[in-house]
């Protein structure tokens, strides 16, 4: 039996990750892959917990190395709890944000240091990096938009526009510099079109 | 108006931890000086909230990363937030615990290597450390046997004596190691003749 894949979707808030993620879902059980569809950070009961200490807004001002931490922590028991055993059994894993994101929202939105980032990437996955991460990418209006018509903000989403825009700006160079890892996709096009690219790029990786 | 010292107490269960923190406070407040009192994982109501995550008993296994990413996560929040700015302000600070004890539980208990704790204590403390340690031992039978006395054993106290007997002799070698910074107590004496102990050594600090 060979290795699952492990892709994974990143973007600012309101892309529509959550679309996509069930349609790449729908185009894989359709080709009769098993699927795990998860997110970051989460994914396992007890990184759930720290996802709700992240995001949770709260009084107390949250140092930027406290949540850099929290966020590998939680992807520690992610990864080698969940996400590892699924791809030794086949199982191809979506995953809802990843380490990109912790370069894009803590490195270019807060401005903790690459090297930071790096260090502890290294030490949690050692070389484990997902297969393909597919960036849906829009101007962040369209996103915040979306996202504050859904639900009350978490201690992110309370963030300015200025924030989003570095984190867009980091994610987009990152596309730029590893092309054979990042797929992008402008998900500022009609739903169906942004849709119909994903299980595009879905087929290609059945092929 | 001259900086606060940075005296942490360590050891394994049971040794008489807290009693010492209020011989220690009561001496420092005899003199005069201001103390803040506070304890590891914790010290802030967003650090008390990852040691809640540290310690509940849950059915999902703990990844070995994963807990020691928390335990630096809490300590990010608790030094930056509280114990620096107190240090600062002239006030003395004695903590339950701090970097020592991950060295003792995470390295010496769960056998993490010590680099990856060098790398993580580089990371959130720079070059801070606490000025004195004071490490209460006592053999691990006398301090179990006191432990389970009082309340319903947590994540940690629920591990065997051969644990509790590689974090002890962790913290033995590290007292060895560095002489000036660590101060051994035999916590295995009479309680007052322990007392008499810290009380003096806070004297020697004062004088």
């Amino acid at each position: 039996m060979s290795r699952g894949r492990f892709i994974t979707f990143e973007g600012t808030e309101g892309v529509g990750k959550s679309t996509q993620l069930a349609t790449a879902r729908q185009a894989l059980e359709d080709a009769g892959k098993a699927v795990l569809v998860t997110r970051e950070p989460g994914g396992t009961p007890m990184a759930e917990a720290i996802r709700e200490l992240l995001l949770s807004p709260r009084d107390e001002a949250v140092n930027e190395l406290t949540e850099l931490l929290l966020m590998f922590a939680a992807r520690a028991q992610h990864l080698h709890g969940s996400i590892l055993p699924a791809l030794e059994q086949g199982t191809w894993v979506l995953c809802d944000r990843f380490t990109d994101a912790t370069y894009a929202y803590q490195g270019g939105g807060r401005g903790v240091p690459q090297e930071q980032i790096a260090m502890l990437e290294q030490l949690v996955q050692g070389e484990v990096r997902p297969d393909h991460v597919i960036l849906l990418d829009a101007p962040v209006e369209v996103g915040m938009a979306r996202a504050r018509s859904r639900s009350a903000p978490d201690r992110f989403e309370r963030e300015q526009a200025v924030f989003f825009q570095r984190i867009r700006e980091c994610y987009l160079q990152r596309a730029e510099q590893q092309p054979s890892r990042y797929h992008v996709v402008d998900a500022g096009q009609p739903l169906d079109e942004v849709s119909r690219r994903v299980s595009g790029f879905i087929a290609t990786l059945l092929a």
